[in-house]
């Protein structure tokens, strides 16, 4: 029990934003109830990844959907017990506050969408989970944050590696002091894009490229990982326009990370290439994972070498999006703030805009 | 035999130097000849490393010693036949002119005194092997590099990689396409210093700091891995100015390094850590070594990740030092350039300068 609530708080240390950590005492006190998600944008992550992990919750159920696509929500709710009563598609999408049963509204949709989606969900009453990136620029964050605050509604986005267990266990033992003083932090984001029209490719859905996309993931690491939110950055971008996929955003970008403690970070991303690694230097050891944030699969090394195969403990949920989707329902139920609430989605997007600006103009932006 | 003429080729790919392959068949022609080296420095590396190699060359023998330490000098000249007529101390030095077994003079000093033992050798009629870092500034670079081509002497720094077989078969795969298009180059090098009295930790004999002493590792590794030289640097240091070691030279310092290709190098020197890894990633797969550069127990792995583990071929030595000791012997004997002559050690100087610069005015630093 003591377990769980340590790593919650050691998690988001760092962070400005109030902590909250999700025990076994809570779950032990609310067995029976489960909040209601309303999943918004039935593509890949929202129906692929999202909707088939209502099963390894023990707080949270699937209880409508919203899509442009009649059929496929018919099909979807048929699936997995939606009423038909509870489809909706983006015109009558507001009428979701008529329906009890939602408690919570999951914004799965490209990143142009989110800011509107998220206001328009809390107007209506509703929580809300968004996807990561939070919005296509911290205005939009901004307002999001200021939206859910003014409707008294809790927002948390969707930084999955948050409850999983190999990045927890990572935290744990860099906060443990197991590697020492830290000296600097890696990560390696990327992946090989492929279509050339996927909304992820087009600026003014995605808001950026890579960076947007998968890199975040090594930013976001940079800040759980040290505990410390960086100072400044200077970024090198490397990109071929005359390459389809690559007509509107990033391919490449690297970018460094100056922390308070003289900790420095270095971190790529990548729409050309396949790397998932997180490392953390110390000046007795490291901790390597990798691949360090995929939904399976990931590894962790802690030592001198990768001599040291560590299999962690489990997380707090099931699986990490489980973890994810409870933490929300117990967040309300026990009106806690998430661990990872609107403030940090907002937190990555202005280092994100820092590292747009430092490419650039070619040099180094400090963080305010 | 082709083998080693085409690793000399691609090796040296990028580089502006004249390149000289050297290959089994000049071996073959010239077996009974060896140069006589003379070892100018006997601590750590000159003694404990380079000496014991001789035994390990085919063109090369140990001939004489210069030391001031008389004691030392004498025992070391006993152990290894060197007869005490060839023992030298920094006094007489440049009697070395009359000794005509001395062909080579291998300079092992500290860094400071690189420039005056190796412009003193060439005025006693002696080629110079210098060892890395090849001077404190790029101004007594130039300064050597004019000394031995006034004198008609050959030049060669010691970069032991370059003969290195995992290293250059690291290479050989890279500019074979094995990984595809290059996109970036990462490698961090360090070690955790002890002794705050060492001379590497004395601005005024080593130069700098870690960059000077380890971290010239990755930025050497960076430009015969990618096969480019750097258009322009960033970097960042982080140095605990109470820590003793570190009152005069830097600890850690992250460098970024833009090539003209697009490939994006980022390396990193500490003088608090341990870390030795070389990675090459391409849009096709990874070239991964680590540890990388060490004397021995490299490992080296080519995929997409580390399920393919890759024993090289021999190099061209039987050891990275006799490879690297004959091939000098064999460029004077073949009157040919060295592939790692004055002018290698001369560009990576050029870059340190422009990453301290980087650090200490916090801007990106072209290279003209």
């Amino acid at each position: 029990m003591i377990d769980l609530n340590r790593r919650g708080l050691v998690f988001a240390a760092g962070s400005a934003i109030t902590i909250s950590a999700v025990g076994l005492p809570v779950l032990a006190a609310t067995p029976g109830r489960k909040l209601g998600y309303a999943i918004v944008g039935l593509g890949g992550y929202g129906l692929g990844v999202i909707i088939p992990q209502f099963k390894n919750c023990q707080h949270s159920k699937l209880v409508a959907l919203v899509s442009g696509d009649p059929v496929k929500a018919k099909r979807v709710a048929a699936e997995y017990g939606v009423p038909e009563r509870s489809i909706y598609d983006y015109k009558n999408f507001d009428s979701i506050k008529d329906n009890p049963d939602i408690d919570i509204v999951y914004v799965c949709l490209p990143v142009s969408m989110h800011a509107e989606y998220t206001i328009r969900a809390a107007a209506a009453g509703k929580h809300v989970m968004c996807e990561k990136p939070m919005a296509v620029s911290s205005a939009e964050c901004e307002a999001m944050i200021a939206a859910c605050k003014k409707a008294g509604k809790k927002l948390m986005i969707g930084y999955r590696c948050h409850f999983e267990a190999y990045n927890l266990e990572a935290v744990r033992r860099a906060r443990a002091g197991e590697i020492g003083k830290l000296r600097y932090f890696r990560s390696e984001h990327g992946f090989t894009t492929g279509n050339p029209n996927a909304w992820r490719l087009k600026k003014a859905m995605s808001g950026g490229g890579s960076l947007m996309d998968i890199g975040i993931y090594a930013l976001n690491a940079a800040r759980y990982m040290t505990g410390e939110e960086p100072i400044a950055v200077y970024a090198k971008e490397t990109t071929d326009r005359n390459d389809p996929r690559f007509r509107e955003v990033e391919d490449m970008i690297e970018f460094q990370l100056e922390f308070p403690s003289g900790v420095i970070g270095s971190c790529m991303s990548m729409y050309s290439a396949n790397q998932n690694h997180v490392l953390l230097v110390g000046d007795k050891g490291r901790i390597d994972m990798e691949p360090g944030t995929r939904y399976d699969g990931n590894k962790l090394w802690v030592g001198q070498d990768r001599s040291n195969p560590i299999t962690p403990p489990p997380g707090p949920g099931a699986t990490q999006w489980a973890g994810q989707l409870d933490h929300l329902s117990l967040c309300i139920i026990n009106n806690k703030e998430p661990i990872v609430a609107g403030e940090e989605g907002l937190r990555d997007i202005r280092i994100i805009e820092a590292v747009y600006r430092s490419a650039r103009e070619q040099k180094r932006i400090a963080l305010v």
